[in-house]
């Protein structure tokens, strides 16, 4: 048996949050699909963040919010994404390893900057993503190391980074890894331009049973599966991957297992002050439930309180102490 | 009679604040004097920042905290502040004219960095901060334009760049152009360490009636006049300026002005989070009051307002309308 000194290792977009307050009618003046991410490019980044208001810095980014949360619950974490050489890179990786977070990747100065992510929040807590990945989308094989990806129980790969050529080699080079050396490989579809995008070659790594925890949302499950409902997305799904969880936002999650299935509900919450990060939040208290080899049940409301603390403050990084929240059940 | 288009012009700090938090055990291990600001250099910013934990960026300044408030009030506001450079350059740029705040002064590239806050919050809601000047010490006489200075109906100076050589003669110029265009001076002690090191720089001030309104909590109030209790400094104090005010955190605030004399308590809060900034705000609610002739009360009223506000969320912007929040006050 090998020794596995993480709990999980995550690769994933190094980005910067800048968020700010919106109203619904600059959202639609700007033509943002409300509630997802779209990526923009560098002078669409210096034009957006021109005309929104004053910005809250704060690292991010899906996966390494992930890990972060992993951290909190008290286990040991690992991530890679690529920086750019400057003041935002190296807020980042400040942010990342004063988390406990392991995180080795080189800062490189010929990437173009760090990549940030221009979030707006809506007075119904809602965020709309705008995400200049810069530096982060030249994330390259190199930045993989198999001994590192063989010391972890558990892989975390960022769909949101199978969207640029570059990562998705390191990716590939990680699952080769991680199947070599017994890992799971974890994987988050992230958003529905990804599954859009990207549909038939998702599918495939299912079918070269690649994955071995699927994560998705309701809409990410459905338009995968291209079915109409969730039940149907889960029927047509869960036979293709070991564990499929998907997320229904205020109705809970669901995980299916080999033939096990669980349901539960979200936490109660006091106020909902900004949804970024919950779906993040989510898969690192599952992960940190399916690590210590919690019950599918048990792992899930990890899931659901780890999103819970996540959405009542603004940022995407667990502000409490995640441990103490998860009470007995990592006890 | 002068065309005044602003309201308040301040020179100060051009600042980005890391706001992380931290145990009380953290401030006594770093020998930090809790609640108080230190001036670091960067070899302890770069120390300390790898010490603290994550930090969220968001831009700050103590001058610039106070227009931020006189802009959300509804009134027009300008700043000069020297940034470099850099990425949090222009971060700091874009959230001050954002806010609707005139912001002109050149970033340069010889400066150093930009000048970032190290600010420790600790359960108890109190922000110790740890100050790196870098270019915003480098402020110099040339960002000042008469002009500008004669357009606005109050200057206002920060007394923490009273302590940096090059920006004390930026001051200067725009105290001798303020007394030209018979624009009102108003000057914040800012803190204790500036009083200790340049009292009777300060008095010499006062003396040759260069200042008009003069910001002071309660301690640097105490320690100007070099008297032991609030009554006995602003005895020693009121006649050596012709609008003295005094703030005195959870006790309220009081002004005198030719031989009148206002109180007010502190506005009710539902939740102390966060310290940082409440002085600043307190100054730009009672400069909005003054710049619209209100009567003595209701400017220190509006101050406490705008106080109230700012101590409610982490960060030392307001978040909230604090023109919805001042009501009648400017209607």
């Amino acid at each position: 048996m090998t020794d596995r000194r993480l709990d999980v290792l995550a690769i994933g977009n190094a980005i910067v949050d800048v968020i700010a307050d919106a109203d619904d009618a600059f959202i639609a003046r700007e033509g943002m699909p409300k509630g997802a991410m779209r990526l923009i490019d560098e002078a669409e980044a210096v034009r957006l963040y021109e005309a929104m208001g004053p910005g809250r810095e704060a690292s991010g980014g899906s996966a390494a919010n992930t890990v972060a949360g992993v951290a909190s619950l008290g286990l040991k974490a690992a991530f890679i994404g690529q920086l750019a050489d400057d003041q935002l890179g190296a807020i980042f990786e400040h942010d990342i390893r004063s988390l406990g977070v392991e995180f080795d990747t080189k800062a490189k100065s010929d990437v173009g900057a760090t990549a940030r992510c221009l979030i707006l929040v809506t007075p119904d807590a809602q965020r709309t993503m705008n995400t200049f990945l810069g530096a982060a989308q030249r994330l390259g094989p190199d930045a993989v190391d198999p001994a590192q990806v063989a010391a972890a129980r558990i892989l975390y790969l960022e769909g949101y980074l199978w969207d640029p050529e570059e990562p998705r080699q390191a990716m590939y080079k990680a699952m080769d890894a991680a199947r070599e050396a017994g890992t799971k490989v974890a994987f988050t579809l992230s958003d529905g331009f990804v599954v859009d995008r990207h549909r038939a070659d998702l599918m495939r790594l299912l079918d070269e049973r690649r994955i071995d925890i699927l994560f998705a949302n309701q809409v990410e499950a459905e338009s995968l599966a291209e079915q109409s409902d969730v039940e149907s997305a889960v029927a047509a799904l869960k036979d293709k991957v070991e564990t499929l969880v998907v997320t229904r936002h205020e109705h809970g999650a669901l995980a299916v297992r080999s033939g096990e299935r669980a349901d539960v509900p979200a936490e109660r919450i006091e106020k909902l002050v900004d949804t970024t990060g919950a779906g993040d939040l989510f898969a690192g208290g599952f992960l940190a439930g399916e690590a210590r080899g919690l019950p599918l049940r048990q792992s899930l409301k990890l899931g659901a309180i780890c999103a819970a603390e996540v959405i009542q403050h603004y940022g995407a990084r667990p502000e409490a102490d995640l441990r103490a929240l998860a009470g007995d059940l990592l006890a």
